[in-house]
């Protein structure tokens, strides 16, 4: 296997640097790589980063700068001179040293790309808003015209010499850079050397405007199978291309901006996050938890007298109120994901609250009649097994259809579900659990007591 | 823009299908591209699927079923005769035909491999489980000897002209088909013709075991920006590749696993699962939340005479219980995210503690001090305001030990911290608030009566 052991690396570059010897570590740096040099590089205090910075080929100091979490890159920038900085970000991928100069004060910014060689790839990337195509592409390194023969077209490729992999697809232009179609760089190798690009193109070429969001780019790439997506303006001229390792990030992403506020963590943090700022992020969502528990506890005054009598009804709470939560929470993943992943639409939501609705009775009439079950055998009373057993089922209904209407109605207000439907959720299941429970209890208190 | 309106295409398919003109509707769905064929297909009753399969080009219908999720494909496999259902699998890429194979009776696969003219490409892939590396792989198209130059490298391809995108990355192999090295269609093209190729390619070759698991090899690709990714045996030799579509396929999968377990779904379900399927599959789950709800309800029964004191203390359950859930619930979410990306390891556990720890109390001081307050304004009770602000308070520190405990804990024993975790914690946060609530309620009942 070749796999580095980035551990015992790490263990030799360590030595090599508490032994002074930099140019050692350089070395030892430089035959990783990208993800591991930066691996290893974050784990070192900053005066031993900048030696080892000193000692890098600059294209290894790019590589690094690229890979490190942006935090870590932007800090590092911050304590590197101008010109050194320049030197580096001119050996960056287009789109990662945008969004490095994005990260930085812009009046260093505009330094740096002043200092810089061919700063003329990366300034236009920077007027592109994060989160949106334009964002999350880079400038391409080889366009072609759609008039050159594939022979030409490979001699051209051979005098760019073009260092970067995002070669596979090459996009093809016309005099105003209007695309006007995409050849594979398979098609180029296998077509007779005098065949003309516009001949062996495709020219039906799925495209995305640069205001487009990320996550409509990222479905594009994802459902067609594509390594490289061109991004056009509003005069459909190239602007760049989104290659398939933004693609990658992007899903990852968006999968944990989904696991986060399911998880009612409505901003992702680094696990190294300061503890305050961890507070200032999570407390507010608690603080929305904690006002709409208010309702059921408003629900649970009402009925004070009822638990006063029957004191051991509180026992239950946790039974009627908390599983037809959890199977709230089951329906809103089902659905959330439906539609995170585009397999649930709007017009799917009579079939699915049909669907759920059905599921609820299912899972109703089993919990509620073991919830019965335990309440009669531990406490020996039929009618508080009855009302368990049926408030239960109740709550479990509503449960299906709670959890179907509140992730399809924010949905269709254009808020992301998983942001505010598991608290909602939860608080209905809550308020009328203990409704249905104290409602029926309090009716037929006379057997209770 | 070039993306098709699916909904006027099918609108179309429709008409020349009830006009009973099925070559019209066949040309109709070969000019779409492969998932927008699916989509389409799949949305038409069976026999219209028989009658459009009869029509369609072989390379079109093979599309059709590689992109059809599973269940879909198999059926319809199921209804053609062995020697149409051969001609089309032996239209599809080796790994999505070994996926399709898999998926019918293996009577029905041995007499479709036998009817077929290209077995060899598919039968090796059929002896790997699903979610390993070698049943993700396909068979690599070309491979290249170590000992040929650019030129005839180039001139190979040519000669094969492969049809698939997989030849980005050639993989180089010696006598014994051992993997020796990697080199990029790109570093092919752009070198002297007369260069060997075993001069340019990386011998550093990125590879993994057939028998690793699909998420080890999706880690690596992701990691290292891989397009492909060689899978070989346990002496190196290469058995074939597995390409970038592979992965983001490996990654939504892997993402919604984690979100429908982190939401109490056990398992993946199609959202058109039958009722039954649905609660059968999730009723469990609610069967499991339900027993370890009895815990809390022990705890509420052993309070049962202070409860019949001061009933009103019943009304404050959901916020001691319901927000120091929640707040569990947020660190086990940023825990289980974090191991799943590789971010925390077991050996940061400690950090992890008291990180959550301090967030735990800060949270605590922060909502005990607002319930308390609630208590006290509601209830005009400034000792039930302590009671509720105190067990508040311990509550939330205790949801955050639980929190990072149960997630690590389970995933030192090789469990998946999604599965069990919200269960776990939620169980801790209740039964815990309740008891520290209605304990300090029962030492204080002097002035709360």
């Amino acid at each position: 296997m070749e796999q580095v052991d980035i551990d015992r690396v790490l263990a030799q570059v360590r030595q090599a640097l508490s032994a002074g010897d930099w140019d050692r570590a350089a070395d030892l740096v430089e035959a990783l790589r990208p993800p591991d040099q930066a691996d290893l590089f974050g784990d070192l205090p900053p005066t031993e980063q900048d030696q080892l910075l000193d000692r890098l080929e600059l294209e290894d100091s790019a590589d690094i700068l690229e890979e490190l979490e942006e935090e870590a890159a932007a800090e590092i920038a911050s304590r590197l001179d101008t010109e050194d900085l320049a030197r580096i970000v001119d050996e960056m991928e287009p789109d990662e040293a945008a969004d490095l100069l994005g990260d930085v004060p812009p009046e260093r910014a505009a330094q740096v790309l002043a200092a810089m060689e061919a700063p003329e790839k990366v300034r236009p990337l920077l007027a592109h808003a994060d989160e949106t195509a334009g964002g999350l592409m880079t400038s391409a390194e080889v366009l072609l015209h759609k008039d050159l023969t594939a022979g030409e077209a490979i001699a051209y490729l051979r005098s760019v010499a073009p260092e970067s992999e995002t070669v596979y697809y090459l996009f093809v232009v016309d005099e105003e850079l209007k695309l006007v179609g995409v050849v594979s760089l398979r098609q180029l190798v296998v077509a007779s050397p005098s065949a003309r690009v516009a001949a062996i193109m495709d020219s039906s070429v799925i495209r995305v405007r640069a205001d487009a969001d990320q996550e409509e780019a990222a479905r594009l790439m994802s459902r067609y199978d594509l390594l490289a997506l061109p991004v056009v303006d509003e005069q459909d001229r190239l602007l760049g291309i989104i290659t398939h390792d933004d693609l990658v990030d992007v899903l990852e992403a968006e999968a944990t901006e989904d696991i986060y506020r399911l998880g009612g963590v409505p901003e992702e943090q680094p696990l190294d996050v300061p503890v305050f700022t961890a507070f200032r992020t999570r407390s507010p969502w608690l603080v929305l938890d904690l006002i709409t528990a208010i309702a059921s506890a408003a629900v649970l005054g009402l009925f004070e007298s009822t638990i006063a009598q029957v004191a051991i009804l509180a026992a239950f709470f946790p039974i009627v109120a908390g599983v037809s939560g959890s199977a709230g929470t089951q329906t809103l993943t089902v659905i959330v994901r439906g539609l995170a992943l585009g397999e649930l639409e709007l017009r799917d939501g009579l079939h699915a609250l049909a669907h759920e609705l059905l599921i609820g009775l299912a899972n109703g009439l089993a919990l509620g009649g073991l919830a019965a079950l335990i309440a009669l055998v531990w406490r020996g009373m039929p009618v508080l097994g009855a009302v368990v057993g049926i408030a239960t089922l109740l709550n479990m209904i509503c449960a299906g259809i709670a959890g179907v209407l509140v992730s399809l109605g924010l949905y269709s207000l254009k808020i992301d579900p998983a942001l505010a439907s598991p608290i909602l959720v939860t608080t209905i299941t809550d308020t009328l659990g203990y409704f249905f429970y104290l409602g029926l209890a309090t009716m037929a208190l006379g057997w209770l007591v």
